[in-house]
């Protein structure tokens, strides 16, 4: 029997998700915040501390509350986006003492591949105007429609922020038979299709068809995609962004939309998030956006809680952990 | 130097495009309806009527005037759809005198096997309601549609009419992890997925998430998909139609959405086409429609030629011709 553990939990699950998760932590046990008065937690206004008495966070900690801790051993993020966490005293933290910090990929990889293939599909095969059309005047634009429509196949495609998203795309885009290249900041060997440092991006832009944007936000990734960058991109180029919304100058994709650089953009992420409904990027050409829905499934929460107790498992056993960022 | 042969075609080819493919025509000699005056042709009102002087009709000819031909050798149809010249007295004729037709599935089934994958994908991420929301009061419906996402993958998918459609969009569905089945009036044993004679459909229906309808017009596929089909289905079933319009009884498809045994169908195809706007179906909920674009693509004229000068090469050297379906 292994030693018992104490978890502390932020993620507002359901109750019969809840029940589920604590039938299968025997012998550790888990408390989430609104529980707090019954433990040794210290409850600080809306948030709950994790003082020494907890091993384990799962779900959105603060990062002081991390930093603060002398007893945390692992921190299971419930996300695939980790901006909150990606600071310096972390790092430091984390290599100082092991602390183990994990994000939620293996939970997010799938669906945020899916939809941004069906982002690309929807934009080439035109289903947007049909959508438009359905919920207008219903006139069966049959010619203009058909003119437009594109096939999947021959493009080149970047992937610019290759992890386990890319991965997974380029899994999903290899009968389509593209040129598919992926960029990142650190390189692994093991990439499954060509990748190159992101410093070698500005040399394939000229050349690519369609543009994955994956990059996640960070002091050096804010508007990445540029105006000097759009520019540079082949004219006729197409962008999808399920990365992070400021990722993208906002105002330079509108204008490289509106003087017909690029041909199209579907997006998932905006800065900022609600985009507020007179924002002018709604009503740019040839621009889609999905409301940062690319992550969600029916079904997310009880495939947290799976990637969570994978992990444990891990975690009890002394096995490297899965999807660890620090 | 083959014997030369002569060529009608009824395509309405822009201009370059009918240059680049009598370029290429060398020693043979092409005609096209509007030029029947300066050829042996009988113009039949707005039709060219085929008579004894022409060796392959390229297009759409009118199956009368292939049955009064006693010189046509090979008929090369422009589309993948052949609901007029599925015929017996045609049956007849080829195999009384070794007239070969073909259809153009090589064009079409690349298109129309990824418009039913962007359909399907765009269902599943819910894409047609965040267009509806850009296109109205732009609200941001993060909630909504996250929870009513889904993932593709594990579920019983039927490919119902499995050629080269079918075969196309069962390679694309792979990396997904599905559990496909397709079903044929014929089988070939050459199938790449587990195949089912198509009276066997019933049996597979309270088992199926997702139906991809590709079944041609006929007597025996009129109304294919009935009240008594449908109310087959699995509860919560998606249904998706790329075949002809009439393959589905529109008004039992209608109740199914209504009444919930199906969760959702995505159309290319419908009865009549243009549907009319007061149609109910455009209406019917979550209905989505496209005005028959699945076969549509930028250089879908280019591609037509190279398929038909494709198979005239095979023609000349005496090879089996690509896509016969007679």
């Amino acid at each position: 029997m292994p030693n018992p553990l104490r978890i502390w939990c932020s993620q507002a699950f359901a109750p019969e998700i809840r029940s589920a998760l604590i039938a299968r932590l025997n012998p550790h046990s888990i408390v989430w915040p609104d529980d707090a008065r019954a433990t040794n937690l210290v409850s600080v206004g809306r948030d709950t501390r994790l003082v020494d008495s907890i091993d384990i966070a799962f779900g959105q900690p603060v990062p002081e509350d991390v930093l603060a801790s002398t007893s945390l051993k692992w921190v299971q993020l419930s996300s695939a986006g980790y901006t909150r966490y990606d600071r310096d005293d972390l790092r430091v933290l984390s290599r100082s003492r092991g602390l183990a910090i994990c994000n939620a990929s293996g939970v997010y990889s799938e669906p945020c591949a899916q939809h941004a293939l069906a982002m690309i599909l929807a934009d080439l095969r035109q289903l947007p105007a049909s959508v438009r059309s359905q919920a207008g005047d219903r006139g069966w634009p049959y010619a203009a429609i058909r003119s437009a429509s594109r096939l999947l196949g021959g493009q080149v495609v970047l992937l610019v922020g290759y992890g386990a998203i890319a991965s997974r795309l380029a899994e999903l885009l290899r009968p389509f038979g593209l040129d598919v290249r992926g960029f990142r900041r650190r390189l692994s060997g093991r990439e499954t299709v060509p990748c190159f440092s992101i410093d070698r991006l500005d040399a394939h832009l000229p050349e690519a068809d369609l543009i994955v944007n994956i990059l996640p936000a960070s002091e050096s990734t804010k508007n990445f995609f540029d105006t000097a960058r759009l520019t540079r991109c082949k004219p006729g180029g197409r962008i999808y962004n399920i990365g992070r919304g400021d990722t993208i100058d906002q105002a330079a994709l509108e204008a490289a939309l509106r003087n017909g650089t690029l041909a199209g953009a579907y997006l998932d992420v905006t800065t900022p998030e609600p985009l507020p409904p007179e924002h002018p990027l709604w009503l740019a050409p040839h621009c889609n956006i999905t409301p940062h829905t690319a992550g969600g499934f029916i079904g997310e929460s009880q495939a947290q809680v799976e990637h969570f107790l994978a992990n444990l498992d891990r975690f009890v056993s002394g096995a490297a952990l899965a999807d660890r960022i620090m």
